[in-house]
């Protein structure tokens, strides 16, 4: 089998809007398929938004990330990076969760992803809410602390929610910390912004060391300088990659459940991700795509783009 | 105080489009004030839907069915019923839910409704997803089986889901059967239609005694006759009522999270509810409006519609 | 200068969604071109929604009526009429209102609408709300009171609003029968239904003697019984028809301001035109296309479609 | 490979608005897959609207249609039939088309059918818009003609547009019975309506024997009369069935390109497939659903419904 | 009464998409209320566009900036201000307008922002169309002219409309500079861009002294400088603030009835009121959102969060 | 007859939203009007989308610009030019042409503007998909070639599509460079950007010498140092404008069909436009705009705020 399955339905052979949407028209490929042995790169789905405190959808983004993705052609117009001839990438599917058990869908997720590791795969996921991220790091991060570059505009620092409530989508990273999955000396959070109930997260930051870059930094210094910060952090070790769509400002991305305006333009979304070249990753997500607040699919569209973007650089773009 | 404050704002005073939108426009009476006293009947908003297995949303029901519902005035076209002058109502605000907490959000619904009945109060809900009826349920059954005259294109009376998830808005009813919260026999289910996976559902339906009246009885009888056999079932004694809104042709509900077609129409969905006149209330819902899939408005005005029907039969009309 | 110039552009011809969109691709026939004199039914866009007291939009009507009547072609499917080779119609253009001043436009209706009249021409009105009905009615019955045939799920009679204005889209009738433009006992309002605030307007009806058919006597004896007696109380003498959209279900109808659930179907919509056959009318209108609150288009297509029944009708069909 | 391999993902083991959408969430069994001999059903969608002379859409059906019907269970709710069981059904995946060259399309088209045929599949389609019925009625009645059952607003059998262009979405069928493919005294349409430009298409239907059932005639007579005829016009022959949804009422399924309003609700949407019952079935097309035009997916829906019970009754129910 | 009655409802208490909507989740406080005395800010609605002479729409703004500003914390992310800790701010509930009558509506709105004023309380005011703006000058600015800051597209510095109409929402500041209710050498204009008729508002401008600063001038020299300006335009008198949502570009704000393109994005939109910083603000109003325009929702939180930037200056931030 | 006939309706005498929309409110002068011989510059629209390969919907792009245009005053915000007193222009119309039949519509497009340029007239296109600039090119450059200022997303300089179709939106300026309509070297494209199959346009670009200046030098250089070496390459010869709308950022633009992201902003769109000023103008379109994917109408108003522009410098502002 050459890598000519691996290669995505071209748009000359069967039009963009046609056929059964996989991520980026790749080959659907399950953990169980025999052919999972050759993926490099498996993007997956997950489904899910039950750590949503405000408003919900998330669960629906993998589908119509998927439908937007089968836009995407094969080479990257300012790289010029083919990241479908650099590695062989696959779409995986999506992970089963249980909408109304938290804790059963944690333990679904975290053994889907240990099986992708134990595979090799590089997981880039599209989401589902930002608690995915922790069930995600607790397979990939189980032997040894990882760095993390975060795009967002919310911390996901925050303790608990509604009188103690651990895992929601604003609490991830807090826990990731706790957990020894982070090295928080070795974290980015780039684009917080928005009004807060008060300074907590920051706090705890600031106390174990996570650098928070705020957008009026952001904004003041400009991507290229804010980037090679990112970088510096995260060093030489192995990095995660976190991306909120809601980084995005809501104008180009509207569709996700809790916005804050004054954001990055779709430009700076993708240069953002550029600016990772050379980082060590060892998976990344998108998440907080919001299908039922995107009524006209830009959001999506703009999703799609970002994952490509992710997938060039692992593909060492 | 006299009933004037339990009044309504008119159109007159102020337009319909204007205001801080409570139900009905009737005054806000939260359970800590001291006029909760002289409430008669409570509208109530469970803004929750952790019990949806598909496309979730209906936790925005009670903010949008507020805002639709200013649009309801003082007298029932087709009745001549006033409700606002036959009964002290009011808008008791929104149980709190925990969004990421199915139990511990059952059981705040169950303390609300305990202390609505504590007072006296005949609660009348706007959903959320259909598993709020089981606290409520809990609440108001909580010493004696009730009656149930249930609008839906579904049975709601599954076992389980995922392996062995006890609490989905698939199985509320089947856990009041359980728990002796309802008497099979005194239930009617209207409407049921749709694709299942099995006869699960129905066969506990005959077990029990629940009387389910398919959407082909329905049309082939029409809403006088079988309103009529849907009050002998309920008889004379304390019923409740159960309204999901996927009962309607999702063409006039399209608003909801798990639509069938071939449903009735927005004049039959007045009317079943003018058929319960006589039947002896002790609480009411509309569940499953969906905010984010009704793009026109419509589900939440129809719903609208629907509570004041409600209402006025809860005042006798 | 033969009939010719009054065919509409066939779709053959010219694609349906392409060209300058004027009513039924009509010629656009100013009042000042010389071609008027030729006209026999003139359509004529009222753009104004003054007179709401709700939510507002009509203004917008005549534009989206325009487009959606470019997808009209030349025969009735069901009478086989063609109104076009019957009467030479044209586009007469919008009236000009004074969206800030409601005396002013008023006065600006009515001097339209008598140069109508006085040119000989059948007008038949696209609205705009329904208190644009009053001075097109100040024009045609200036002489002598017509009777009326009225579709709405309000009857349009009420005395005044917000303390005493007595000119907004809820009292035209009620000051048409005042001023002796209309013979109440030659009026029939048909499908009236909603909640109200009291029994004000059905009992000035009662007094004056105009028929209302609610929607509860409408649903039960059915369109052609409920036309029957229409015709006869309208009689042989000059009427005016007036259809307000939200007298069909806002299912089938949502774009609109003030609508009422539990109305006829889109098929009765068209059904009670056509059973306008044999009456004399001296003028139409439909009123209350609101484009803000029609997502879809499909109340603009639904009003046109309306439109051309009336044409039909009143081309003798 | 037991049955196992074509029975549908359940919504017990991953929730219905995830994975990777297939039609009804079948496996997916391109042409070259070796499995390809084992089907009986195959679904397929045909991504293509060449011959739309109004507002073009319908070429993204298929996608929609496929994320659609992933809401479909595995038992009809009124027949009881479980088609999955009774037949081994797939996803055959979507005939590639040339978006911009209308003659190689139906070319692609009418040889992918051919293979379908030749692999004693059952095909039932997912257009596209209606011309598609015209590659497909060559490849499935080649050798003799077929009967045909057909819903819609419109003939299709008119002779040309724009001055002598022969293939568009108006003609197919009058093509198709002058290439013999089908046995004009063997042919219903069911539910015409609408205004056209003259009686070409109806005239012609009388001339070679065509039954043309006409809105008014279904709405008199009910879908059980109708549908009788309509078996006994089909007869004991191979017959095909072509649904297009603007067969159906804009309300239920607005998004299509040339709505004709005043048409069956959704129940009769339903039942007039049930009426089908008997008949011998050699293919089934459900055309021109137009996503840009859905923007509820109410349509899209309502059109996987009805695919589901064209499943069913090819399936024996 | 401490402090906490004005504490707005925490997010860890209710969700933030449940409960009644006031604006920021602050209590309703209405004119007659006792604890009226204590307010110190009012969030008051202005529920009338009875000035548009476009689309119409913003009277529907006041209700949707409630909803929306529920998505409001307590602290700004930038400036950290915590401004319902500063200041007991309130929700005054709406100005009830006369939807047919516009002098009637000037002079509700007039008399009842006297009220505020004699209460002592900083109206900010959430429209409505601009017309607005001049009935509450004229309560605020009695005795002595304001100053101005003015965040618009365009300066509503016309004469009048339509041929004589003095009232509207282009002519509200040319009524309050000859009416003595602003000093024009104190009054700036920032943002005007789009097409014009002709000069003469900016002729008037000239004239009287009135500083415009359009679009070109604005991208050229950029907030900072622009604010410094303004600021020293504005000088240590008292100032009223006025917003136009329109002064946002329409991709960032398309909920709005007049568009122009080539406008600020949302982190300039909230900058210029950081940039407000020292002004001695008497009031403050945004205008002109119109929720029918808004499809997303995007508009109205942008609206939200621009109100919220001003109560924060406002607050001393 | 004076230029008064060339004047656009004032928003003073008929508002915006009123009346049969032309572009810009010009008036209607078809091919056959004797006024033809007047017209300088020509709006035309193009209503056709069968050169496109992906998501259709520009053949509704002219009516929809036409709307949109109604909202366009008399004079240019920046420039200060007013167009419609330097020159006489009109509405020509639209092209009529076959949407089942390409060959033949390109054949009607090229004859529909050779009469244009017989006539003298500066045509001012609307389309329409990127195809229909091919026809006008053949009949503006029928006898040497012109240079072109094309500001897009994509180089349209494709060889095929499918497996040899020659003529989509992708191929028409390969082919008008193959017919020696454009001169390569006088031709620059800007703003290319998004995923490519490969490199295939850009090295035919560099082979025949044409300049491409793709988004990243764009945005790096900024739009007065692009527009001075865009004039710079077109010269003192005739050029063509050749405008995608996709070339802005699909936040501002998202109606149409092959979005990228990381556009240019509003703001940007109009100054490359401005920047235009001396080219030697002989034509310009504006294409791609599709109005399924425009829920908001933001894009159309965009464009026709683009139009506007064309318009000012075509008239020598």
């Amino acid at each position: 089998m050459s890598n000519d399955f691996f290669r995505p339905v071209s748009g000359f052979d069967l039009p963009r809007y046609a056929g059964v949407p996989t991520f980026m028209r790749l080959p659907h490929v399950p953990l169980d398929d025999p052919r999972l042995v050759q993926v490099q790169v498996g993007l997956i789905g997950a489904p899910w938004d039950g750590g949503t405190t405000n408003r919900p959808g998330p669960r629906h983004g993998p589908r119509q990330l998927r439908d937007a993705s089968t836009m995407i052609r094969a080479q990257n117009g300012v790289t010029g990076v083919r990241p479908f001839e650099a590695l062989r990438c696959a779409d995986l599917g999506d992970v089963a969760p249980n909408p109304a058990d938290l804790m059963d869908t944690m333990g679904r997720m975290e053994r889907f992803y240990a099986q992708v590791r134990a595979a090799g795969i590089l997981p880039l996921t599209a989401g589902g809410d930002h608690l995915c991220s922790l069930p995600i790091l607790r397979a990939l991060a189980k032997d040894r602390p990882l760095g993390m570059i975060h795009f967002d505009s919310h911390t996901d620092l925050f303790h608990s929610y509604f009188g103690g409530t651990m895992y929601t989508h604003g609490t991830p990273f807090r826990r990731a910390v706790e957990e020894g999955l982070l090295d928080p000396t070795r974290v980015v959070q780039i684009g917080i912004r928005g009004t807060t109930y008060d300074s907590e997260d920051r706090d705890f930051a600031r106390a174990v060391g996570i650098r928070v870059i705020p957008i009026e930094e952001f904004h003041a210094r400009g991507v290229t300088d804010v980037m090679a910060e990112a970088r510096s952090i995260a060093g030489s070790g192995e990095t995660y990659i976190s991306y909120d769509i809601d980084f995005v400002d809501p104008a180009f991305a509207p569709g996700t459940g809790t916005p804050e305006v004054g954001g990055p333009n779709s430009w700076q979304a993708l240069q953002v991700v550029q600016g990772l070249s050379g980082v060590r990753i060892v998976g990344a997500d998108l998440v907080e795509v919001s299908p039922p607040f995107d009524s006209s699919g830009g959001t999506a569209f703009l999703g799609a783009s970002i994952l490509f973007e992710l997938l060039c650089v692992m593909a060492g773009g």
